[in-house]
């Protein structure tokens, strides 16, 4: 894992003398940092501007490169900027306009008096809405901020950025026009309140980074009250790749996974979902593990069996961690021929080789496993086929195609591009047509 | 008032002779049709194939026009379209993303690791939010749906092509990024909760055709709630643009309106707001008249002098109404050398012609009071300078420079454009500068 996340360009002025560089090169390393793109601004007599993009770990060690590099003979630092802060500089999305305005008629068709028509005809036929609004393909994200990324609770303002990250991928990824809203309440049952209120703004509705246990009961008791698709994306999107990522895993181990015994270490969000969705693809001996006693009965009452870990390693032919806990599987504990997928970030339970060396079949951290790759298909997928909600089915086809993507020897595609996503939506909205759902949403 | 609102597109193959599109068009001019756009699509050996844009004023008259066309001798209907429901196909708008996505570094820098940096950040110091988000250039558009156009309660999902419009409408005049919600709920302390839980989303929070008199209290309840800008467009976006048409008029007339009596006639959302922002001008009679007598008490603590219709008729210098009762004002009421503003759409309470003839000295009707020429501007303004609140001050600072970008002659500007709304912004945060409220917002 890449532990090297900050992206710093130094623009330097350099005396232009054979080694110059070379020694500001040699800095950076001196100073752990990562050099990356070197672009050349101007070439003056006896100088060049060039931009150094360095990546570090942290705020401290990029402190200490910077100076380091400022002190070098014959260098002046003529501008620092962090590549990350400058990419959100204003906001990351923005409500555009899909028709133009540059003359009085225009005014007229997309506002008063021709909207007026429009209004009439959806009052008089509410499903009219799908077609004449931008319903059709628009997802709210909803989040309180109380579990954030793996910060926790950062409060609804904090959040923002990841929920713009959200909308950026549902825009490029899945061609869907996503909100962000941040409700400012830690109370579960307000957090309903207002998110059944707003429900009509939207065609469906997307939950975030909301603790649990309180995401299990907000979910429920929303797909209860909405007839359009409702889905928690830390359960079911990362559940979706997880199982996509597993599938791929037994194919190149030779394990059949309907037949083996998988065991779950971790049953938050994540676990207890990707549990779940391993139960409904059809493994009968699903085991789980977790010091949470409500979060193991949760999964028992689902058709989990509850053991303890050195149990589960020594049980399970597939391990899936997601505890947020580096180093809780020893190598000593893997058994020969297991696959292991210990998840969490930015550490995983054990590191891929250390694993592989201590007998896994397989391994592999969550590097790959970016619940981007689900969630803009599955959402387009049930809008495409205006289903009232998002079926454990559903969440299975999607696997199913995810896996299919992935390229030989790789347990996950790449996210990036449309191909993967609008492959996902097809198979989405041709199960929710298989299960009777096509048509059932409501504006 | 043109009452052809209608627009359909007639795709027609013609026999190539002459005189034959002079039959259509005679056709239509006989059913009362208005000739628009006629576009010549391609020329055959003996025919050709053109889009005949023509304008009528009801689905029924519509219907028999085409009939009628459809029966000339030598003319195949290709295809009809109706031009608005057309423009609506798949809604008005859309989230887009402002950065790209096409390789892992811009997802690490957009998403995961990189934008936890952002959300520390934030979380450290929530200022940083109006910089590093879209809160700085954002607007939640809040409606239930209970007072639509002269629709009046078509309920949430209805009013969603008005809220769209709307959204178009800040992405084209103001460069603003602004959100249709749809609140499911007739209660206004639910609606009041609602929004206020919704706060952290947006910078500026934009009511819209919400009934009165819960606009009122939902209005005033959110401005003492929020420390961001909160206005009801219904009420201070038509007011400002009703103003900038009242100095405008009087200069046209050489009445100096600060000494004016003004008579405000009709005093629901946008009357009572026109009442009180001429007030806030600086004139010190105002006449109301209404109906309702809760309206009138409202008023008359705001310090307007509640008369009746005739007696304000009779001593106002300067008349608006905004009752939707067409016709409320006779000629026989007129005083040689008023100025009447009948502001209600589509019929005015008294037609400008019939007003002049009977003495006044200026009469317009709604044509030219579009509240797109405001909106989009002040709440511009209003992030710009990150004020907490739009105070009428900064209303009258829009309606001073509204009014001046009038054309000689006439008494409001083309909204069109992005200059106008750039100066409306513009004197809006250099008004909240000067009322001490810059940075006064919270994210």
């Amino acid at each position: 894992m890449n532990k090297h996340t900050i992206d710093t360009v130094l623009k330097l002025r350099l005396r232009h003398v054979p080694g110059q560089l070379s020694r500001v090169a040699g800095v950076i390393a001196e100073y752990d940092g990562l050099l990356g793109e070197i672009v050349t601004l101007r070439i003056g007599e006896d100088y060049t501007v060039r931009e150094v993009t360095v990546e570090t770990r942290d705020d401290e060690q990029t402190a200490r490169m910077v100076e380091a590099v400022r002190r070098v003979d014959g260098v002046e630092l003529l501008g620092i900027t962090d590549r990350v802060f400058a990419a959100h500089h204003g906001g990351k999305i923005g409500m555009t306009s899909r028709c133009a305005v540059e003359h009085v008629r225009d005014l007229r068709t997309i506002y008063t008096p021709g909207v007026a028509r429009v209004v009439r005809a959806i009052a008089n036929d509410p499903t009219l809405a799908w077609e004449l609004t931008s319903l059709g393909r628009s997802v709210g994200i909803f989040t309180n901020g109380t579990r954030v990324l793996g910060l926790g609770d950062v409060g609804p303002t904090a959040s923002l950025p990841v929920m713009e990250g959200k909308a950026v991928l549902y825009d490029k990824l899945g061609g869907l026009s996503a909100v962000p809203l941040l409700v400012a309440t830690q109370d579960a049952d307000e957090f309903i309140n207002v998110v059944e209120r707003l429900a009509p703004s939207f065609g469906a509705i997307h939950l975030e980074d909301i603790r649990s246990p309180d995401c299990y009961h907000i979910e429920d008791e929303l797909r209860r009250r909405l007839w359009k698709p409702v889905m928690h994306d830390d359960q079911h999107g990362t559940a979706v790749v997880a199982l996509a990522a597993v599938i791929n895993a037994c194919k190149l181990t030779g394990i059949e996974l309907a037949g083996a015994h998988v065991g779950q270490i971790g049953l938050g969000a994540a676990g207890s979902a990707i549990a779940r969705l391993v139960m409904a693809y059809g493994v009968r001996d699903v085991l789980v593990t977790d010091t949470s006693a409500p979060a193991v009965a949760r999964m028992v009452g689902f058709g989990a069996r509850a053991v303890d870990l050195p149990t589960l390693m020594r049980e399970a032919d597939i391990v899936i961690a997601t505890t947020g806990r580096p180093g809780l599987v020893k190598a000593e504990m893997i058994r020969r021929g297991q696959v292991i997928l210990s998840l969490s970030n930015p550490e995983p339970e054990i590191a891929p080789d250390m694993a592989l060396s201590a007998g896994a079949a397989f391994a592999s951290d969550g590097r790959s496993v970016n619940n981007a790759l689900a969630f803009p298909g599955l959402f387009r997928g049930a809008l495409a086929a205006r289903s009232r909600s998002i079926e454990p089915a559903m969440l299975l086809a999607a696997a199913a195609t995810i896996a299919a993507y992935a390229e030989p020897g790789e347990i996950a595609p790449s996210p990036l591009g449309r191909a993967l996503h609008e492959a996902v939506a097809a198979s989405v909205a041709a199960k929710a047509k298989e299960l009777g759902l096509e048509g059932t949403a409501r504006p």
